[in-house]
């Protein structure tokens, strides 16, 4: 089953699902579309009792690695109670079908010619890997910035199938703000000579490009504060600003775990991200999600401001607002877990049991 | 005296002044410096009603062209009293020595050649051009982000020859913050393959970085705000999102006017900033600066945030702060002048007019 390639490295823990073809948003049709997923605990009778956790741009299936303080006894995600579920998304390069992935019908993968991709489908494949896993009911859907996307379309594309969405430092609907950051970051990969459209080999990347694209998003995911704390003006024996050496240093390291093809398709999906597209005027598709919801905001991130979440909780009939105080900048949901884990396990606790678990 | 090369335009009214050898901080030196200036108004016999403004990073002596909206009768710029000066900074390519420039003994223009320079390079050699037209004293000298940090250098390094300051959107030694988002715009030209060290060819300058580089920076200027405000998620005929289009635009259009070398050399003369480099303890330093002085924030200011221009007010003995308030980001001076030139005009009128005006 383990018919992908990733630039970075992958879990042994990993599993693969088999989810058959997948029709796109666009209308066009992916064929034997695979995700990676892992898990943790176990899957009760009812099939209630299942987490989903929705991970960011860059990031995969291993919720342990880059969420390491909202898994465990007592917090979040309770692998002793709680199915907890991951998933590398549609278009990601950590094991899911993605421009790494063999291209159907001929011996190359995907690379440039791996389509545009949205948010929708992405949660559309996990509505599948769900199925597989026979998971019947989501107690939640959580996760940040291109997570916290994911949580929200499952509100609005399987109400049916989760009792509860808890998205942090994500809007209703990719902000122009957003997509100028993002569009920097695409137009430094495609300014790389080696880029070719997404059409370049295999052994010859554009890494430069994607390492610039880093570069840009770090400093968005970061804040004045973050930065000055970490380093001042402090040079290193080279003479060098050190934040300049760490952010030179980041650039590097994503290029060593990510593909750039699929870093376009990924901004180019949270570009895609309106609640709305399709389904009415926004303000009327924001008031049809009536599940319980908590929108947990960053007081400091410069990419999506709290007035988005705040703005999302009063437009959602069960929301609610609540509010991660940190300097750190959209990236706090990485830094400060422990304030995030009790927010979100706060909330869960909050929630009624499922109507079958009461009865036991 | 036109021994320049410049690829944006220069305007007609543009004056040389030839200011000789220029001794750098760095200890080199540079021969045959010409500073490109224009003037507004005349000098008084005193030679004390000059004002000098000071150009942001890809600005000229054209303070007409980029700052209208504080030039005129009652504005604070006054050319009816005022002797208005502003020259292109040292290392600038609108017409002062910079790595466009014919580099001396060689048939060759600096290029990659051109030395590192820092901000009080740039006001040593306006220093030398101030007294080339006679000037004394100063009323006042102001400007915006890199003008900012001219006019506080000016308050350091020659505070006899100054009456005032007036420095906005701008902090006493960059942050690491700022360093962070400049290093990444020059990891985008570095990338281009064309830069070659900034050795490229007349012919052949990295276009493409420089347009990244652009991009980034058209980003850490405005805000949230205003990119909403002006595109929302709107999508041209080609079906690109607006905001999208408008970036590329800039970045390109910078690319036919502004030398990469120069965005170099004066990205990281702004890193160089410090007031405190070589002069003793950062905030003893500030408490010697006892000249009156407005310190102007942007209340939306990203990149220099108020809390900057407020600790430099309380650390300045005679330093007031004022806020102008607006939603454009860092970019807010060159947007909502009529409200900064209430600011600044209102400042200047309340200080004292120099003793030998009084007496006449």
């Amino acid at each position: 089953m383990k018919s992908y390639t990733s630039t970075g490295e992958i879990s042994a823990d990993t599993l693969y699902a088999s989810i058959g073809a997948l029709t796109l948003e666009s209308g066009d049709t992916l064929a034997d579309v695979t995700l990676a997923y892992r898990t943790w605990g176990t899957l009760n009778q009812r099939g209630d009792n299942a987490v989903l956790v929705c991970h960011a741009l860059t990031g995969s299936a291993d919720t342990d690695v880059w969420w390491p303080g909202l898994i465990g006894p007592g917090r979040t995600f309770n692998p002793a109670e709680d199915f907890v579920v991951c998933s590398n998304v549609l278009g990601g390069c950590y094991g899911s079908t993605g421009p790494l992935s063999p291209r159907p019908g001929v011996r190359e993968r995907y690379g440039g010619h791996f389509p545009q991709i949205t948010i929708r489908d992405m949660v559309n494949a996990q509505a599948r890997l769900l199925d597989n896993l026979g998971i019947r009911s989501l107690r939640v859907v959580t996760g940040a910035s291109m997570g916290g996307m994911q949580a929200l379309e499952w509100a609005a594309s399987y109400p049916e199938r989760v009792r509860a969405v808890a998205p942090i430092g994500v809007s209703g609907r990719h902000s122009a703000w957003c997509i100028a950051i993002s569009e920097s970051q695409r137009a430094a990969i495609v300014a790389d000579p080696k880029w070719r459209d997404g059409h370049y080999a295999s052994d010859a990347p554009p890494t430069d490009g994607l390492a610039v694209a880093r570069m840009i998003a770090m400093c968005s995911y970061r804040s004045w504060t973050n930065f000055d704390s970490r380093f001042a003006r402090r040079r290193n024996k080279e003479n060098q600003h050190e934040v300049a050496t760490y952010l030179n240093y980041h650039g590097l390291k994503l290029t060593r775990r990510f593909d750039a093809m699929s870093y376009m398709r990924l901004t180019e999906a949270m570009d895609s991200h309106d609640l709305a597209r399709g389904r009415g005027e926004y303000t009327a598709v924001l008031a049809g999600l009536t599940l319980p919801a908590l929108l947990v905001g960053v007081s400091s991130d410069l990419l999506y401001p709290p007035h988005e979440q705040r703005e999302l909780a009063n437009l959602m009939p069960g929301a609610e607002f609540a509010m991660l105080e940190s300097d750190h900048g959209h990236d706090s949901f990485l830094i400060d877990t422990a304030q995030l884990d009790q927010l979100l396990a706060g909330f869960l606790r909050a929630q009624p049991q499922p109507v079958a678990a009461k009865r036991a």
